[in-house]
C-alpha cells in the first residue's frame, strides 16, 4: 500500500499559486467539474493542502517552485495577490497561460495605479496623492481639511496598511517612518462613509462577463465580518439606484482593466454634496472574495467555480439567486479560544439553527483569524434583519462559546 | 519540495472504504465541515482518489488493508456495502466505530435478510421466498401465476443480479444454472409497476432522524437515469397520501434497523386491488445515492453532507427544499463516445443552460458507466415537466454531444 493519488484522464488542470481557504474552496468547487486542480502550498498542513490530492510544498516567491508547480497546467490562477509580477512574466513568455495577467493583476496590487486608471476611464474615486515626501503629505493634510487616509502602495489587506492620522504633525511623522522603511506611500481623502459595499464580477478571457448581485458588507477594524446579499435598499430608492449603478461598474471595470477571473470591487456609500448616495471605489481584488462567500448557498453559481471557469475560458455559469436574501457572518477568531472544541460548538450551533451552512478552513485558532464562515439563506418570511441576527448569533457563538443572546435550549 | 499533506489540526477523521463517486462526493462536502476524509482506493486515478489529500491505496476485501486505513478513525463509513462482515466485526471488537453496523448493513447485503425483517415489522414486500432448488422456483411459479422475480441473495446492483424469467421452464433452467454457480437466491413477486420512488432518510447512532422529500426515479435496464423531487402528486391525491406515508416508511425503517448515515429506501408504486396506489418496498442501501444527488442543489443540506454528520453522531442539517422541483439527470456512457471531448460538451451544454449544475466523476466514457449528473432547479413559472425535459437534454448532450431536439445555437 503506498499513498498517492491522480488526476482524472483528460480533465484541464488549474494551477492554484497559494494554500488560503480560497485555494481550499475553489478545490472544492472544482471536484463538481471534474477539473483538476493543483496547489503550492508553503505548508502540508495549510487550509488547502489538507483536503487537495495534488499538493506542491513550495514558496511562491521562489522562482523554481513557482514554475515546478506551472508545469503542465492549463491555466495559472491565485489566492493572493502577492507572486512577484516578473515570474508571471517568464511563465507568459514560456506559454503558460496566466489568469489574470499581471497587466490587469498590478491594478488589485498597487493602490496608486488602480486609482490612476480608474480615474482615467472615469470610475468614481475619491481625491489622492503619491506621497514620496513629508512635504507632499502636509499638503494633502491641508488640502483635505485633515480627511487623510494614508496607504501603503502595495501590500495591505485586512486593515494592515492603513491609516488615518490625527492631526498634521501625526501625518507627517507616519510617512516620515514609513519612507524610512522603504514603502512606497499614497494618500487619499478619507470618506464619510454610510455603508460599505461590494461588486462582484467574473469575466473569461473571450470577454464574457456576469456579476451577483451587489451585497453589503460589514467591517470591523479593517476585517470583514458580515455579507448581506443582495445590499438592502428600498424599492425605487436613489441607493437601488447606486446599487444598479455599482453592478455596473464592476462589469466596465473587468473589460477596461481586462480582468480575468473573480473581481471584487470594494466600495464606499457615501453621500454628494447634495445629500445623494453616491459610490466610490475602494479597493479591487482578483480572486474570490470574502464578499463572495454567500454565493456558495445563495447564487446558483458560486464565486470559487465561476472563477475556475472563468480563468479556464468556459462559458459562465447562471449567477440567479436561491433566495430572497444570504447573509455571511465569519468566524473570526476572538483572544481566547474557548474550552469547548470547535467541533462542540459547531454541534451546538447546528442544533440551534439547523439551516447554518457552516464553511470551516481547517485551521487552528489565532486571534482575529478567519477559520470559517456561515451563511444562512432567508426563511419565508424572514426578514433581513432576522436574517442577519441569526447569522451573527450562529458565528459569534462559534468563537465564543457563547449566545450572545441568552438563548439556553 | 515534496508532495504530501496533512490533516487539519483536531478535526474527526473519517475513513471512507471505497473510491467511486460516493466517496468523492463525500470527501466534497467534508471540506465544508473542516472535517478530515481518507479513502481506501484501489487505484490512484479513482474517482475519489483523484481529489482527496488522503488516499491509501489498497483493497477493501484485504483484511490488513482495512484495519490499516481505519486506524485512528472517528468513523469508518462506506461507499458500498462489499465489505466483508467479519472484518467489520473485528473492527467494531477492536473498539473502532464503524457506522452503519454490519447488523444494520446486513439489510443492504443481503435481501432476504431485508425481506424477512421488513414483513416482520410490517413494512410493505411482495410475497417471496428463499430459493434453494429448481422445485422451489417452479412452485414458485406457479404460486404467482408467472409473476416471477429471481434475485441473487448479495452483490446484485444497476439491474445486475435480478431476473424475470418467461416460462417456468426458463425459470427452472435459470435457478439449475445459478445454483450449480453456488449463488444463493430468492424469488419474489414480480410487481405491476405505476413508476418507482425513492425515500431517503438519515439517522445518527443517537436517533436523530431526518427525512428528504420522497422523489420519483427513473430507471432504465436497471440503471438509475433521472430523480424528481419532490416526486409529482396533485394536491389532496391519493398519491401524494402514499409520498407521505412513504417518507414514514423510511424513518421508521432506519429507527427499527438501526441504520446510521444515509439510507434510501427503494420503492415501487403499484395498485392494490381497488386500483388504489400503493407502495412496496424494493431495495434498501445504506450510505449516500443517486436518486439523493438532486440534493446537493436542491436541499439545504445535501446528502453527502448529512452521511459524514450522521456517522460522526452530530446533529442533523434542515433538509428544506431550495426550489420548487429539482430534476437530476445521469450522464450515462453510451455504446461509442463521442469525437468531442467531454470538456468541450460541458462548455456546449452550459452555453445552452447556464443554470445546470454538473457533478462530474472524473471517470473514463465506458459504455453505461456513470460518468456524472446534471442538477436542475425549476425557474419561476417553469413546469415539472419543462424542468425534466431541460435535465435530459443536457444529460443526452454530454454523452452524445447532440441535442436531441434539433437545437442549433
Amino acid at each position: 500500500m503506498s499513498r498517492t493519488s491522480a488526476h482524472a484522464p483528460g480533465a484541464p488542470l488549474v494551477t492554484i499559486i497559494g494554500d488560503g481557504q480560497l485555494a481550499r474552496m475553489m478545490h472544492q468547487a472544482g471536484i463538481e467539474l471534474g477539473l483538476s486542480t493543483r496547489v503550492l502550498a508553503g505548508t502540508a498542513d495549510a487550509s488547502a493542502a489538507q483536503v487537495t490530492a495534488d499538493v506542491v510544498l513550495g514558496d511562491y516567491t521562489n522562482r523554481a517552485h513557482v514554475e515546478e508547480v506551472s508545469l503542465g497546467a492549463d491555466a495559472i490562477t491565485f489566492d493572493h495577490e502577492h507572486v512577484p509580477d516578473e515570474f508571471l512574466e517568464s511563465l507568459i513568455s514560456a506559454g503558460i497561460n496566466v489568469q489574470p495577467q499581471p497587466r490587469a493583476l498590478v491594478n488589485a496590487q498597487d493602490k496608486l495605479v488602480m486609482r490612476k486608471r480608474l480615474r482615467e476611464m472615469g470610475a468614481p474615486v475619491p481625491p489622492f496623492m503619491e506621497i514620496t515626501s513629508v512635504e507632499e503629505i502636509q499638503e494633502f493634510y491641508r488640502i483635505t481639511q485633515g480627511n487623510v487616509c494614508v496607504k501603503t502602495r502595495r501590500g495591505g489587506y485586512d486593515g494592515k496598511g492603513v491609516w488615518f492620522p490625527a492631526s498634521e504633525e501625526d501625518a507627517a511623522q507616519l510617512v516620515g517612518d514609513l519612507l524610512g522603511q522603504g514603502l512606497p506611500l499614497m494618500a487619499e481623502k478619507k470618506v464619510q462613509l454610510v455603508r460599505e459595499l461590494s461588486a462582484m464580477v467574473a469575466r473569461t478571457p473571450s470577454g464574457e462577463v456576469r456579476t451577483w448581485p451587489v451585497v453589503e458588507s460589514v467591517q470591523e477594524d479593517g476585517i470583514c465580518v458580515e455579507a448581506v446579499a443582495p445590499a438592502p435598499a428600498a424599492e425605487g430608492s436613489a441607493q437601488l439606484s447606486i446599487l444598479e449603478s455599482a453592478e455596473q461598474l464592476a462589469k466596465d471595470i473587468a473589460t477596461e482593466l481586462e480582468v480575468t477571473g473573480v473581481l471584487a470591487v470594494e466600495l464606499f456609500e457615501t453621500l454628494d454634496e447634495t445629500g445623494q448616495p453616491e459610490i466610490i471605489v475602494n479597493e479591487l481584488a482578483m480572486r474570490p472574495h470574502n464578499t463572495g462567500h454567500w454565493t456558495q448557498d445563495g447564487s446558483i453559481t458560486s464565486q470559487f467555480e465561476q472563477h475556475l471557469r472563468a480563468v479556464l475560458d468556459r462559458p459562465l455559469g447562471d449567477t440567479s439567486l436561491i433566495g430572497p436574501a444570504t447573509v455571511m457572518a465569519n468566524v473570526l477568531g476572538k483572544d481566547t479560544d474557548p474550552e469547548m472544541p470547535i467541533h462542540a460548538r459547531m454541534d451546538e450551533m447546528w442544533r440551534r439553527f439547523p439551516k447554518a451552512k457552516l464553511h470551516m478552513y481547517g485551521k487552528d485558532w489565532r486571534p482575529r483569524r478567519k477559520m470559517g464562515h456561515v451563511n444562512m439563506v432567508a426563511s419565508e418570511g424572514q426578514t433581513v434583519e432576522e436574517l442577519r441576527a441569526e447569522a451573527r448569533l450562529a458565528a459569534d457563538f462559534l468563537v465564543t462559546a457563547h449566545w450572545a443572546d441568552g438563548y439556553t435550549d
